[in-house]
């Protein structure tokens, strides 16, 4: 087994691969809402996109891409509009942003990604939207900073800049895997989150990559919500520009093993980062849910206990009601007896059983509360009914969460 | 088809029926929190109770009352502890409550319906509950203020009682019937709503009696969602004592669809006083959809958009986010083309169109905002699929959901 070292940067982390960031007054004044990626070399490609009927115009030309471009090289995405709900002017304006970067960076516009975040049903304004291409286009880097101007220009409500890159070897190969990615509402990925983008030099056929990508969101970025809303607008892109020169990845094996913990290391650690920087959130929640009897009962069940919001909002207020989270296993569509059940909470700060023998069990009820005013809290429940195990992350639900979402636009 | 009439009162208003409000000190001093319903006839009866897999002691025995029990006489209700999550022991108290009650009431412990709501995992105090019963059995009366005190004695995070009674025809005999419920959190019904309990002298077949009421609950109670979360305890019961003296209803036909019809009148009428009362809800919002391709599409789309926790910031911010609602509609699992989707907005001052043709409509934010801000806003989707539709029932989501949701127990 490969080791795998977390590294500085982001995006720019991977051999070629250059980023930006800028204001282009998309929707506010003063505000970084463009970010570019680049690689020199043209990049194998995969991604995984929303589940939603109302697909956003990026999502539909970006899904072309993958599915019909050769190879793609850039990355163009705004903050502020979503290009959601737009119809054809929604479309032509991501053709027309695909063209003026591909123009700027001397590369086809089928090798252009474009991707969008912000307020459904507005349309994006052209000239801003170009003008910024060609500024991104000129102070693109391939710096650390470049990489973290790039992740913070991608922000909405989230708190912080979301990125993190690891290096790892393939065939006695260094290689290295990047990425960033933003939430923090409408966050209940189907398919994939809400905008994320990895880069990695690694060298691997288009079939390895998407099979890599599609096996891993499973236990991902699909493990996580924040509010139950499946976006319009959900992205997950990987380009992979194999500059680092090992042999290409064509079939399963050591190498294609080594690459999968990689990408699994870097696409669970956003998972919680996004989870934990949901809108309005103080606590991250993790719900671990073992011996179950099959790995999707395991999966429904721990999503389920993170997407109850009498659970989130028992979080916020450090309450250890625990009942919500058997309510919350119960509800979630598949059978157990609730005899059978074990309920945990854990923390740094200890672990105690609150529920066994289908009744509350005898514990100090100053622990529990202890254990869920922590910023990480783990709600553990072992059904006793097989060798499954699934972790879910979500957060909770606090004032500030219906604050940002009750004046969003304003 | 047969007049339906509003008039005074709730449990108490059919012919035989008595009740009974109490303080019992079951969790909190000073607070009513028991009722009896009782009638002087024993009952047909029906019931529709949680689906979620942890259900409540008092459901599972219900639930036996209904399918073994040749009749029923009386519900005894106990608000502040849910009997939950609470193992043998919590069956156990079912039993000890129903024998308590038939030897007050001189009826068969297996004529006794017990019901509870409130805090999961705790147990109820058996002497407090047994003595609450003997108070309850000792005050009961056939008046208008009796039934308003059972109504009251169930609250819990309600901020009204929520009763109605009507009065219609019956192969010429006039026929009531009435009923209480309460919320208002932890309300997603999959069967039915937390607890409702309807009584009427009307005189019909048990059959038939299940049947109305199982049909009725697909477009009455299970369109209505507060938070999501499927409670351990709903339970709906439809007790009928006969004393209408009407032929009595053992098929299908005219009678039949009177008493459905005012089933439906009272149902619909609580399922939405209940959604308006959520849990700090400031607006009931009302989700119709029409021109779906089927009834079940129908369904699924309106209830969508009232689970939004998107959509439900965005009514209690006054904020006109149609985008949200769209979004909703995309990820509820049925398949529709965008572009001919028209979205409404309606309200006592007016009626505006704000997406159609794949993209917004050309409409007065003013005008979005003013209808938004009123105390029942209609969200109104046609899909121009067909000629199905459905109503769902929901609320806002406001700092007082968290506000209550983080320190319930304490």
């Amino acid at each position: 087994m490969s080791t795998i070292r977390q590294i500085e940067g982001g995006v720019t982390a991977a051999r070629g691969f250059m980023a930006a960031g800028t204001e282009a007054g998309i929707k506010y004044k003063g505000r970084r809402d463009m970010a570019l990626i680049f690689s020199t070399a043209p990049c194998v490609t995969a991604g995984t996109f929303t589940s939603n009927v109302m697909k956003a115009a990026p999502v539909i030309w970006d899904k072309d891409i993958v599915e019909k471009s050769p190879f793609a090289q850039a990355v163009v995405v705004n903050s502020g509009i979503a290009n959601a709900c737009t119809g054809k002017q929604g479309m032509d304006c991501c053709r027309a942003e695909a063209e003026c970067a591909g123009l700027a960076l001397g590369i086809p516009a089928e090798a252009v990604f474009v991707a969008s975040t912000g307020v459904i049903g507005m349309q994006l304004p052209k000239d801003r939207l170009e003008a910024g291409i060609r500024k991104l286009a000129a102070n693109k880097a391939e710096s650390v900073e470049a990489g973290l101007d790039a992740a913070k220009a991608i922000m909405t409500t989230d708190t912080v800049p979301k990125q993190i890159a690891v290096s790892f070897t393939v065939g006695g190969k260094d290689v290295t895997l990047g990425g960033m990615c933003k939430g923090s509402g409408m966050i209940h990925p189907n398919m994939c989150t809400m905008l994320a983008f990895l880069t990695t030099d690694v060298k691997i056929s288009k079939e390895m990559l998407q099979k890599a990508l599609r096996e891993d969101v499973v236990d991902s970025f699909n493990m996580i919500s924040i509010d139950g809303d499946t976006s319009t607008n959900d992205t997950l892109l990987v380009l992979a520009n194999g500059l680092a020169g090992n042999e290409e990845i064509s079939s399963e094996g050591e190498e294609y093993e080594a690459f999968c913990q990689a990408l699994h290391y870097v696409t669970t650690y956003m998972a919680k980062k996004l989870a934990g920087d949901g809108e309005g959130a103080t606590a991250l929640i993790e719900s671990r849910v073992i011996g179950a009897a099959t790995k999707e009962d395991a999966r429904i069940l721990a999503k389920s206990v993170i997407c109850s919001s009498l659970t989130k909002a028992a979080v916020f207020g450090h309450d250890a009601n625990f009942g919500r989270m058997l309510c919350a296993l119960g509800y979630s569509g598949v059978a157990f007896d609730p005899e059978n059940v074990d309920l945990y909470f854990q923390g740094v700060s200890g672990k105690i059983q609150v529920f066994g023998n289908g009744q509350a069990c005898d514990y100090s009820e100053e622990d529990a509360a202890r254990i869920i005013s922590e910023p990480e809290v783990t709600i553990l429940a072992d059904m006793h009914m097989g060798d499954e195990e699934a972790t879910a992350w979500g957060c909770d639900l606090s004032y500030d969460y219906v604050k940002i979402n009750a004046d969003y636009r304003s």
